[in-house]
């Protein structure tokens, strides 16, 4: 029997925004991708999600990002590697406070946005990365694309490696993700996303963008929650997967 | 003998700008009152500091602060309890990982600019940095002003309240500080400030404005490092204590 | 036949976060407070909601705001005078660039949550904001509450004061808000917000908390738009004030 | 007889942190490259620098920048062109409303840091630039590098354009800065940097890295006001044009 963990985002609204449907989310994930205050997520938010998430047993992860509150961390940035470090080992830190205080703790680390792209081929960056994940606990597994510098730099590092994949995104027949922007790079339809969820979780293999079917081994799968309907969809996803015979639990 | 710790505000530059001189006052302090990034500090410059300060053996304190990097915290806010909880929290949290990575770990904190002020008096903020706190690690000592709110309530909470006296400012007969911007709030001159520490650590006691010697008993002496001449003036208090026969040692 | 002028705030949101239907409101209102970067408002929203406005000739305010992105500029904050004066003249000139580009003009100032509550009663931060319009244009006129310093040391300056009322917002018997949080401080019921306002646009009177009428001359209705149902109740507001022979149109 | 700007950034503090020498840098250069706020430039500084401008003359020009205290606005960033044009638009109002103040204009834009590095090749963001100059003001020249994108597409959207050189900084053969970190990319002793500045006034010329003398005909020369010594440089530079015969005055 297969086992396979969801992710998602969390605790990404600020102040007074809200983005997240925290309290939803946390009923059908098993690992919860907290945003630290770089590109969202205040300490309320994150105490408030840190709660929640030990109440239910789902595994709490630092979401780090570059600091970009006005851009949502979405756009790359030129960031020396020496302050990269350790602003992702500042945010473990800050967020770790609270999964201790919820009698969790800090499982994972999963980069966000702009930082998440740039470090599947940055060398200089995934490299700053990992630096600043040692800084903060020499054992926590990093969660990341398949392939990336990223992954690669971890496990060379000592961190456990995890891999996800995304059903609701296109990949080429070289397992990369097709570019947002281009057509059909977003799979919208509900039922293709929880049948290739399927696919991804017992099979490892997904139906790439030509119609071929590849290999695309995970340990995760990355669900979103910031957009109409996306909770019901997970929850669908969570129960097909369950339907199927697979494990759906945490890696960490 | 008696034994007097001095704490000084270190790294309060943020990104391009420097303020304190962080690698002098480490030569001379026993506590080093780290800001945490929310009036100052960003986070390679909290890495360096607790390096440095790990190596030299001086004691990390984290200088948790409202957020307010314009104001540099010294701007009073009406920050809702539960917010300044989990901020204050996110701040030992953050500060702790670089002090954990220099073989170290935050020993204490101290509230910075108008938060120190403002829970002298003030009930429920005192009580949300005291919860903060207690969030954050149940043991660690609170340093603030004798006879504050904060003090008083970290006390009840069972943190370690430590006191601190501040030999450069003026003293009213009851024991409070003469606030900045009265005639004689702060003592200038060198050879007094150096007389008045050496008093407040032997006797616990130090001439008051009016000109009547009053007790003010403390653990800690608070010395400025960000004037020209502090430094120097940081290293003579230093070594006349010494001469003086005070142990100069942390608190924590 | 009476005239009123019915404002709101608008572009409430800040990069990923939305949060004011800036859209439906522009349709309803005559005055868009438009947030400045401050406690909401990126720079494209400002521009985008300026564009929208003068499209549909409504009329654009600065809603200045503490620097306060993190509590959206809802906690007091002891700024000193010439800073706030400062960031009140920034915020001016900041969204006059758009209003300009899109063939409009700043056309008032209204201050923003803890700001706008603080120079009610606040003579030091009143006169601090009177001086950032001054120094912005010292023809703006200012939009606050009847009665607070803010409009009376407008109206010395020569700034003409605009004054402004919630209908769905206890009053006290002497014309000042029952504070939020106080039993029936918040007028839910929509038939009777509507019925307020028109009273307080056609008579000049609003019935008081204690059931009392009370006479409260105001310039302008200020509508809440950041709550479901609030875009159409404004609607209905607007529907009914034409309805009752009350002139809709802004005041500046 | 020729004339030449000296151009300087200045207001570059924040808050509690200061960096340029204002007072002493407006003594001696023609033209003020202020900090908006975005990199550097508090409102309260913005406005002080203005006045001082205003008093003796100085020319003000916006210095823009990426949304970046954390970074001094040194990391380039890939910002959306639609943000980035209305960023820049929302400097270039703020500034306009202390300099209107003061009695004086914003007389032209310079692009700070990675983001004047990066519209020397980067089409995209060069045009949002120009685009965000023409929302605020058609007629505004721009400052920037010769054979810099930004200045070409600044030309052809009919603003004027203005060329600066560095004579503290060595060049290619083909005229391109040597970039900062190879060897002898900074000329650093004082007497070699007056020569080729009077240089580069009178003859438009420069020695290249190579020793071949190179054309590099600019308008106005950068000079830098964030190191010891600087306004001293500064000083000795503007005498020694002086007694060349250049005439030193502002390009706008």
């Amino acid at each position: 029997m297969t086992a396979i963990d969801l992710n998602a985002d969390l605790g990404e609204g600020f102040g007074r925004w809200r983005l997240t449907d925290d309290e939803q989310l946390l009923s059908v994930v098993t690992s919860a991708n907290v945003a630290c205050g770089f590109h969202a997520g205040d300490a309320a938010t994150m105490r408030r999600v840190c709660e929640l998430a030990a109440e239910r047993g789902v595994t709490i992860g630092a979401q780090v990002s570059y600091r970009d509150l006005a851009g949502f961390g979405r756009r790359a940035m030129d960031v020396p590697p020496a302050e990269l470090t350790a602003e992702v080992a500042y945010q473990i830190g800050a967020l770790e406070v609270f999964a201790r205080a919820a009698g969790a703790r800090v499982a994972y680390v999963k980069p966000h946005g702009a930082l998440y792209n740039r470090v599947v081929h940055d060398e200089e960056q995934a490299r700053a990365v990992v630096d600043g994940v040692l800084l903060a606990d020499a054992s926590l597994p990093v969660l990341g694309l398949p392939g990336s510098r990223l992954l690669e730099l971890a496990r060379k590092a000592g961190l456990p490696a995890v891999t996800e994949a995304f059903a609701d995104r296109a990949y080429t027949d070289e397992g990369t993700l097709v570019p947002r922007g281009r057509d059909g790079a977003v799979v919208t339809d509900a039922d293709t996303v929880v049948e290739r969820s399927v696919s991804l979780a017992r099979f490892g293999a997904v139906v790439a963008h030509s119609g071929t079917r590849i290999g695309m081994r995970a340990r995760s799968l990355c669900l979103h929650g910031d957009t109409p309907g996306a909770v019901e969809l997970a929850r669908r996803v969570r129960e097909q997967l369950v339907a199927a015979g697979v494990r759906v639990e945490a890696f960490a």
